[in-house]
């Protein structure tokens, strides 16, 4: 059928394209079938059914008409496209059927070529996440995000490379750690993320004192030359196929653990990593929650890793409190870089940097890893690493803790009686750092005044809510008093007595 | 946030307004989030974001710009809103948990209050495929849907339904069904779908002799004064929720048989049916292919109309080839009205629909049932109580098959040579009668003029293709002839010999 294309942008995360009932029916199509459109070259998209579009006319989003080639008001050719056999697939994994090579790269593909809609992405999370995968799947899913998106290929090897789970605040180990193994002589081009459902992400914290947005070539000649490098992964088209279905997952709340692995895996084999270490925080509040589970984890990691040729290490770490005092981008920024510049506090912060940095330097070769980190950290040898990588990532040359600015609105929380912190909640921490504004207010975040096991008077400070306007202040000051994310109690907890004793009166 | 309400309509099915990304960003919002939109009333509606709007407007369905009371251009008041509990249920049933009463009725009232996405929609249904539900949580999914919809109360006692599970092509025995039922004296108000993805529904046969668009208040008078009705449920607002899932099953290619058991029960128990009847064909190609299914569907369906109030019976019947000989909705009514009329050709269907509407009589309290309705057909008693209920549905004063028109473009298939029927493929004569034009072209369709066990000589008509245009009729038979959808062989099918025997030459 012959139909005049009309550019209308809804949702750039669907290329979906909107006829008329009766253009539809006259096709023998229905809602969400497809159609191949073609111009100068043609396309597969989904259609959506109305009768809002004028008869003959057929709506697209702006990329998709200049991908097929079609101007505004050009007349284009419209026929039915059969359903991918990538939905077959999918049905095959909702059947709890082990999924071939073929089968995983098609789907992804098709993710990647927007070919399957975000029902059927839909159901292929829900499936994996009920169905899950084995590890020669798993394995041949990762190859499959990498081999859809870029590589970046370094004239220098070993890559070493570093990832966190996440699902505990304030983790802002990353820049230290990745300031000592540069600084040890080993190269470790780092991606991060930026936060989704969490107050602030690795990308959030750097961007505060440098340009994260690299290009492929401007994030190999830092890593060759600098020997670190601290970029947004989604600057670069890494296993992009991740990203895209983020927002599927987003609204489900779910993060399937084949995909959440095969996401891991991608952009590391997408920078040509050869040795990686993977952080597993364990605690509640976080994404994993017991020993036994978090040595999953590590055990599948490992195998997939070394199914890809890629030497993957697992560290379990303490995730039942945030690390360190900060949260939020420019609290947590400044946190680092004074770590850097040789305060000893937080302790928590400079431990797990050093234990970690240490093992990458052990994989590197380097003996006693963390005492060697230590070393590096204390020389100052990491602090000059650092400001060359914010240098040449177009930050202030010589930065300083002081050049942070962080929110200039302060609401201070109290204790409302005397006793020990018995649990920090996570969750609500984040909850509270994001009403303030975090991650996209630079400022905006908490300052812990006291962590688990320590002893508040009634009246000291808890903790501190900064922001950058004083509406976002208030709410979030709001919402904490309501949520009381510090248990504060005495060291008696509960008194457990023979039921048959007298009863205090 | 206050944004000027555009109205825009791309896609009826999910009520998405679209915002710009900073308007989003500054409300917390990320894309499949939600709002709620207060004008006059309010409503909660999923966000898409979008540069394509302008900064400070939000693009609306009109039907959410009505139900709120809010003029084109007018300044509605836009908040963020929490995600619903019920995506919590769907996150409880992707855990293979069973839901509780509660739990299930907020998932059914958030979809028929649109405020689920089709994301969530997708993963319910998709978890609901993998992980199933017991007989508890479907009757209670049952009642949830009958109680989401509007529900008919008939002034006579008992009501007597009639439900096939379908998946066999030709099943045209409902109008024959209902009209002996009726003429028995007993009360049979049918409601009947129109084809999704097969080539014709009970709802595209009447179409083409009445009126099925009945609303309710019609379809209570003519069942409660002519004793049967033979309408589109779709017309009247019954268990809606099964309509709006079937736009997100269909790109799946799912049917949970949770969500089908829950669909057929409560489109009855909407209609106050006291006693129902369910027809299980069985074979390849059906819905249900072997004997242990068939037997687990009858089962179920027993066991929830039991505990819902409802006395219902199975038929588990032959479904390995068409019933009859026509597919296609004049075809199949000219069928239909030709065995009322005393025609004894197709035996097939005059034994199908008089051994179920001789299982209905008995559950009526009338001995002897699939005799007595013979005799009721054979007399003509069946064809006068048909005549009545055309003529209640605006249909034509004594109808007679002569007054049913079939396509007039017409192509023989015939046999490359000679043998036996084997095999009839009933997706593929599906697909042909699709083709055609079937179900939306009335005309279209195919007539059979072998089945089964027949043998047909080279050269004879199998069966011949009718389409209401030239184009469709040449496309379907291009199809056919790819397709081959009989089997045509030898008696002797394989030669299976002594290996050590001496080999043919």
């Amino acid at each position: 059928m012959k139909l005049i294309a009309r550019s209308f942008d809804t949702d750039s995360s669907e290329p979906r394209v909107v006829a008329h009932y009766d253009d539809c029916r006259e096709l023998g199509i229905k809602q969400m079938d497809r159609v191949r459109l073609d111009a100068k070259t043609s396309q597969v998209a989904v259609v959506s059914t109305s009768d809002a579009v004028k008869k003959g006319e057929i709506l697209m989003p702006p990329q998709v008409m200049s991908d097929i080639g079609a101007e505004e008001g050009q007349t284009v050719d419209v026929v039915y496209s059969p359903k991918p056999d990538s939905v077959k697939s999918i049905r095959k994994k909702m059947d709890s059927q082990k999924l071939t090579k073929d089968e995983i790269n098609e789907i992804v593909v098709d993710i990647r070529e927007n070919k399957l809609s975000k029902i059927e992405i839909s159901a292929w999370l829900t499936a994996l996440y009920i169905n899950g995968m084995d590890i020669e799947e798993m394995a041949n899913f990762t190859q499959s995000m990498v081999n859809t998106g870029d590589k970046i290929i370094f004239d220098r090897t070993p890559v070493f490379d570093f990832h966190s789970l996440g699902g505990v605040p304030g983790n802002k180990i990353t820049p230290v750690v990745v300031s000592i193994v540069a600084a040890a002589g080993l190269m470790i081009p780092k991606t991060s993320s930026r936060a989704i459902s969490s107050a602030c992400g690795t990308s959030d914290i750097v961007e505060v004192f440098c340009d994260v947005k690299l290009d492929a070539s401007e994030f190999k000649r830092i890593s060759e030359t600098v020997g670190g490098v601290l970029a947004w992964g989604g600057s670069m088209n890494l296993a992009p196929v991740d990203d895209m279905v983020i927002d599927i997952e987003y609204p489900l709340g779910i993060n399937p653990r084949a995909k959440m692995l095969a996401s891991i895996l991608s952009k590391k084999l997408a920078i040509s990593a050869t040795h990686l270490l993977v952080d597993i925080p364990m605690g509640t509040g976080t994404k994993v929650r017991t020993l036994e589970e978090a040595r999953e984890y590590a055990r599948d990691l490992m195998e997939i890793g070394s199914k890809l040729g890629m030497r993957t290490e697992c560290a379990i770490t303490y995730g039942d409190q945030p690390v360190g005092n900060a949260i939020g981008p420019a609290l947590e920024a400044r946190e680092c870089i004074r770590i850097l510049e040789g305060n000893t506090h937080p302790a928590s912060v400079i431990e797990k940097a050093c234990d970690l940095a240490g093992m990458i330097l052990e994989m590197g070769g380097i003996p006693d890893g963390p005492t060697k980190a230590r070393e590096i950290l204390a020389s100052g040898q990491a602090l000059k690493k650092f400001r060359e990588i914010v240098e040449a990532q177009k930050g202030k040359k010589d930065i300083t803790s002081e050049d942070i600015h962080t929110g200039k609105f302060v609401h201070d929380v109290k204790a409302v009686r005397s006793g020990y912190v018995h649990s920090i909640n996570n969750k609500d921490l984040v909850t509270i750092a994001r009403a303030a504004g975090a991650p996209s207010d630079k400022g905006a975040g908490i300052l812990l005044f006291r962590k688990k096991g320590q002893r508040a008077e009634k009246g000291d400070v808890l903790f501190q809510i900064y922001a950058d306007n004083r509406a976002k202040a208030d709410r979030a000051r709001d919402i904490a008093i309501k949520l009381g994310p510090m248990d504060i109690e005495g060291m008696l907890i509960k008194k457990v007595r023979d039921p048959s004793a007298p009863k205090d009166t």
